[in-house]
C-alpha cells in the first residue's frame, strides 16, 4: 500500500512526499491515520525551526495529534485488532527509569515524543506505533474526537495537578486551545464555578459556549478587580495560567484564595519573571506546573463517550491533507481566530 | 411568633405541640423551616426507638434534613442575614478535638446531631443554630433541594471516600436513597461508567433516569456474572456498597478491580461478616467507609446550583406539614416506592 | 499569687511590670510559664514596632515559645489537670471557619496568635490559655523542650508540605533556627540525605552536629555547582528555603530535581522576586510554601520523647526571667552566633 | 566460569547442579550472587511445591532475596559497571499496562517474579537481570544486607500502605521477620510509639531490641485490654496484621482508632473471615492491603546506608551455599526460632 507523508523541508516549507509502508515491530500496531490536529508546537517548529534545545534537523515530519484505525497487528499484540479505530499517545517512553516506575512517565528523560526532533511525527497515511500507546476509541467517539485527546489531555492534567474537585471556583487564564480543554477539564473534574479571561472577543464567545461561567475581557476589565468583585475579595480555589504571557503569570498570587493553588501550564517567553512570592507565602498558596500529562487516554476518551466533554467544540476549522501546507500558512495567518483546526488525512 | 413542633411521643406515635420561640445565642441564626426530608434513619427511631447505642427516651423531635430562611440572626453573625435562604448541616461539632482540627469533624466524639438522641431534630417552624452550619442557598437552588443536601452529601463523602474521579467505573450496590445520591456523586465526581444493581426495578428506573450507564435486577441476572461480562472478568475501579445488606457487603471483594476501591455505607443489620479478604489482598484492594460526611455543603450547593446534581428528582413524594404521621405512615408501608419524602412546613 | 510580665514599651525598650493573676474561663488552664524561647519575630517587633500589617501599639508582651505547668484549671477542662506540664501551641483559632473546618486552621483569618499585634505574648509568670492548645508533656520531655516544641513545629509543617519521604535527598538553604529545625524534621520524616547550606561556619557545624549528611558553606563554595557534583546533575527530591534572601529563593529552581518539590519558609526582605519559571515547568516541579503549622503539636512531643528528634541541641543561649532585656539586646547583638535563646522564667 | 544452582527437585528435595554460564541481553547485568535470604515462600514450595494457583512443575530453582557484585553487563547498560553491588528486586514488570504505567507496578498481571512458578530463582553463583532492576549499594551496606532488602521493603510497603507518619501509633500483630522489619519501617516512618504482639518469646525479645516501645506476649496478657488500657481506650492510629492468623485478623477492626487504619499483611490460612465490620464503619476505619511492594529500594537502602535501619539485626542463622538443603530443614524444624535465615553463596 501507498504511504505519503508531510515533509517541512526548511522554514515555513512544506512538501508531501511518498514514504515507505512501515512495518510493524513486536508489540506494535499499524495505524491508518484519519485525522491530525495542528498544535501551537507544529506552527512554531514550522516557522523558526526549533523549540528551546530541540531543533530541527533536516526533512522533519510535523503533527503529534492523531487518530486512526488499525489495519495491521504486530506479533505479540493482545489487546487490539485490525479495524479498531484509536487515539495514539504520542510519547512513548522507557518504561523502566524512576520516573516511569513511579507513574511519573512524562518525566522520563528517554521520551520519544512524536514531531519531537529527532522523532517524527504523525503526519502520514500509516504509522506504525506501539500497542500500548494506542487507545481503542468506542463507536461513539470519531476518529476526529480521537485526534483531540491530546489536547484534552493536557487540560485534563492541568486540572488534575491542580486537584480541582467538586466546587472549586477556577480562574483560567488564557483561553486559546489549551485554555478551552483545560476549561472543559476542570468542568469534567466538578468546578461549579469556572471563569475564564482573555482579550480576544471571539475566544471568549467559545469560553462561554463550552461552559464558563463568567469571561473576562482583560482588554475591557481589571482582571484582579473583577476577581476580586467576584469572590468578596478572597479569589479563587485555583488559577490556571495557559496564557504563558509574563503579564498573566504575575498575575495569579494575586487572584488565589488562601491556601489556593495556581497551576502554570502556559510557557512564557522568557525564562524569568518577577513575582510576588510575599503574596504565594502570607496565603500558603502552592504553585504546580505540566508538562504534557500522563495516564489520562482512557478517561479522556471515556469522558468524550460519555458526553461529559464535547471535544469537538473547539475544532474551528478543517483541511485536507492536500492542503497541509495552506493549513499552516492559514493558522499562523490567523492566530487569534483559530482554536483548533485539524487535518483529514 | 408561633412555633410548632413534630414530637415522636412514642414507637410509632407522634404528635404536633407548641413550642417556645427560639432565642438566638451569639453566633447562631433564627431559621424558618421550610423543608424537612424524612430519613431511614428518622423512620428506624419511629419504628424502634432506638439505633445502636442512641436510645430515645421521652418525646423527640425527628428531622435533620432541612432548608429554610433566615428570619432572625443572633450577636456576631457575620455573613447571614435575615432573608438569606440555608441549608443546614446538623451535626454541630466540638472544633478542639483532634478530629476537628484536622478537618474530620465528622468523627468528632461530642458531635451534637440533629435528631440522634440526646438532640432534638428540626420537624417544627423555626429552630435556632450555628450560623457557621448554616450555608445560603443561591437563588437558583430552592428550599426543598436545599433540604437535601444532606442525603446528597452522604453521596458526595462515598464517592470522596472512594476517591471517584474523572474516567472511574464504579458498581453502586443499591439503588435507595443513599444509593441514588451516590450515583449523582459519582456522575458529578468524573465517573464516565456507573452500574447500579438492585432488586426493585422501579429504583432501578430512577437510577437510568438519573444518570446510571446500565442497571443490574439482581433478581433476574448474577451481579457477580454481568460485571465480569461487563469489564473483561478485571472488574471495576470503585465499588460502593449502600444497600447494607450481608449479601451484597460480601459480594464487594469480587466486584472491584485489582488495585481497587471498595466503600461501604450501608450498615448491614448484623456487625459480623464473612468476608473473602483473600481476594481483597490478591488484589492489594482497598476498604474505606463512611460516617456521615464533612466539608461537602458548599460543593453540594455549588453543584446543584451548576446543574451538574440535578438532587430533586430523587423526590418521590411531598407531604404537609399537619401530615406528618401520615408521611411517616406512607413512608413505612411503601418502602419499596418510596425514595425520598419531603415534608414542606 | 503574684504575676509578672516583661513590656515591650517602644522600639527596643523593655520594662518588667506586674500583672494581674489570670481566672480560667471555661475550657481554659492557668500555666506557670517556665520557659520562653526567643523568636526572630519578637526581636523584630523589639526593633521595628511592626512586621508587614502587624503594628505594636502601645505596652505589648512578647514571646510565643513556651511551656510551662499547669496550676490551675477552668470550668470544663477534661484532658488536663494541676501538675501537668505543658507546651502552648500559640494560635487560637475559630473553629468554625472553612479552613478550620478542613484541617488547615493555621489559614484561619481570625486566629488569635501570642505576640502578634493585638494579641499579648507569653513573657509572663502565668498565662490563661485554652486547653486545647496546650499540649501535655510526658515525664521525659522537659518544659524546656516544650518551649522549642514551637519552632520544631515550623521545621516539621515544612518537612511536611515537602512530602518528605523515606529516602529523599533534601536540600536546606539557610541554618539559623528554622533551617536546622528543618533539618531535624526532614532526618525525623525519613530524608536519608540531608545537605545544609549557610555562609556562616559555626551555624553549619551545627548543622553538622545535628545530623546533616553534608554541609555547604556557600562563601567557599558555589552551591549549584556542589549540588550539581553531589547528585550526577539530577538536583535533590526536595528544597526548603529558610535562609529568606533572595539570593537563596532564586537558587531553588536550579536545585530541585525533576518532578520535585521547593519549599518557601524564610521570608525574603522584599515581596517580589525574580524566578525562573522555565526550570519549574521543564521539571514539572511544584512550589510549596509554609505558613506557621497546623496538628504538629502532638507528633513534635512524641517524637523529642521518643529520642527520634533532639531538639535541645538547637539552645545556644539560656537567660533568666530578670535578664529579658538582656537576653533580646543579646541576640540582636550577635545574630550569627545565636542559634536560639530562652528565657527561664 | 562454572555457575552452580540449588534444584528443588521435588517435596523436601533438592540438589545442587552445574547450569550454564548466564550471557546478558540488551541491559542486563550479569550478578554473582553473594547472598540469599530464605523466605517463607521458598519454604512453602519446597513443602508443599505450590501457593495458590502457583504450582511447581518439574525441577526448580527457589531464591529471590539476594546481592551480589556485577561481573558482567550487557548491551546498553548504563548506570552500573563490573564491580558494583547491587540488591536485585525480584519481580520484572512488563512497564506498558496501567498498573505499570500508573506507579503501580506491584499488580502488574505480567510481572515474572523470581522462584514464583514459572520463573527459577536466585539460589545460583551467577544470575543475569535486567539493569533496570538491580540497585547499587553503597560501600557501608553489605551484599548480606542487600539480600535483607527484599524482605524490608514488604515492611516498607506495609508502613507506606498504612501511611504511617511522624507521631503514629501502631499495633504490630505478628513479630515474624516480616512483622520486624514492618517495626524496622514504621520506626523508619516516623512512628513514635509501636506495640508488637506475638506468643513466641524470643520474637518478642527481638521485637524489644529492634526499637519496639512495648511488647505483649498473646498468651499472658489479652491483646484487646492491653492496648485499651495503652491508649486510654482509643486504639491506635494504624494496625498491621501481619501474623496472617485468622484470630489476629479478627481483632483488628477492636484496636485500631476512630479515623485509623488497618494494614493487611499477612496471608491467613483461610480466605474467608467473619469480621466487625460494624466496629469498621462507626469508626470510619479504613482497611488497606499489601501485596509485594513498589518504588522501595533505594529508600531501602537509603535508608540502611544512613543507619536509619539496622536490617542486619534480623538475621539469625547463617548457612553456607553447599549447605541449602540443611539450611532448609534447619528452617522447617525451627520456625519459631528463626526469624531469617542466608545463605552466603
Amino acid at each position: 500500500m501507498q504511504n505519503r507523508a508531510v515533509y517541512m523541508t526548511g522554514l515555513n516549507k512544506m512538501e508531501i512526499r511518498e514514504i515507505e509502508f512501515p512495518a510493524p515491530k513486536e508489540k506494535e500496531v499499524i495505524v491508518k491515520v484519519e485525522y491530525v490536529g495542528i498544535c501551537g508546537s507544529d506552527v512554531h517548529y514550522l516557522e523558526h525551526g526549533r523549540i528551546g534545545d530541540f531543533v530541527v534537523n533536516g526533512d522533519f515530519i510535523l503533527g503529534h495529534e492523531c487518530a486512526g484505525t488499525v489495519v495491521e497487528i504486530g506479533a505479540g499484540v493482545k489487546r487490539l485488532k485490525v479495524g479498531d479505530r484509536v487515539a495514539l499517545e504520542p510519547g512513548c517512553t522507557c518504561g523502566q527509569c524512576e520516573f516511569c516506575k513511579s507513574g511519573r512517565y512524562n518525566l522520563c528523560p528517554d521520551v520519544e515524543f512524536l514531531a519531537t526532533p529527532p522523532y517524527h511525527g504523525c503526519l502520514m497515511n500509516y504509522i506504525a506505533f506501539p500497542e500500548n500507546m494506542a487507545f481503542k476509541l468506542p463507536h461513539n467517539v470519531s476518529s476526529k474526537e480521537g485526534a483531540l485527546v491530546e489536547p484534552l489531555a493536557v487540560g485534563l492534567h492541568a486540572a488534575s495537578q491542580g486537584g480541582v474537585r467538586l466546587g472549586d471556583k477556577v480562574v483560567i487564564l488564557g483561553a486559546g486551545c489549551i485554555g478551552l480543554v483545560t476549561l472543559l477539564a476542570c468542568k469534567a473534574f466538578g468546578a461549579t464555578e469556572v471563569i475564564v479571561v482573555d482579550v480576544i472577543e471571539k475566544r471568549l464567545e467559545c469560553a462561554k459556549r463550552l461552559g464558563a461561567s463568567c469571561v473576562i475581557n482583560a482588554k475591557n476589565e481589571n482582571t484582579l478587580d473583577k476577581i476580586a468583585e467576584l469572590t468578596a475579595g478572597k479569589g479563587v480555589d485555583k488559577v490556571i495560567e495557559t496564557a504563558g504571557s509574563e503579564f498573566t503569570i504575575k498575575q495569579t498570587p494575586y487572584l488565589v484564595k488562601r491556601g489556593g493553588t495556581i497551576v502554570l501550564v502556559g510557557l512564557a517567553p522568557k525564562d524569568i519573571i518577577e513575582f510576588d512570592f510575599m503574596q504565594i507565602m502570607t496565603k500558603e498558596a502552592e504553585i504546580k506546573s505540566v508538562f504534557r500529562y500522563r495516564n489520562l487516554y482512557p478517561a479522556a476518551i471515556g469522558a468524550i463517550a460519555d458526553g461529559k466533554i464535547d471535544v469537538k467544540g473547539i475544532v474551528t476549522h478543517e483541511f485536507a491533507f492536500e492542503d497541509t501546507k495552506k493549513a499552516f500558512d492559514f493558522v499562523i495567518e490567523n492566530k487569534n481566530d483559530v482554536v483548533k483546526a485539524v487535518i483529514k488525512i
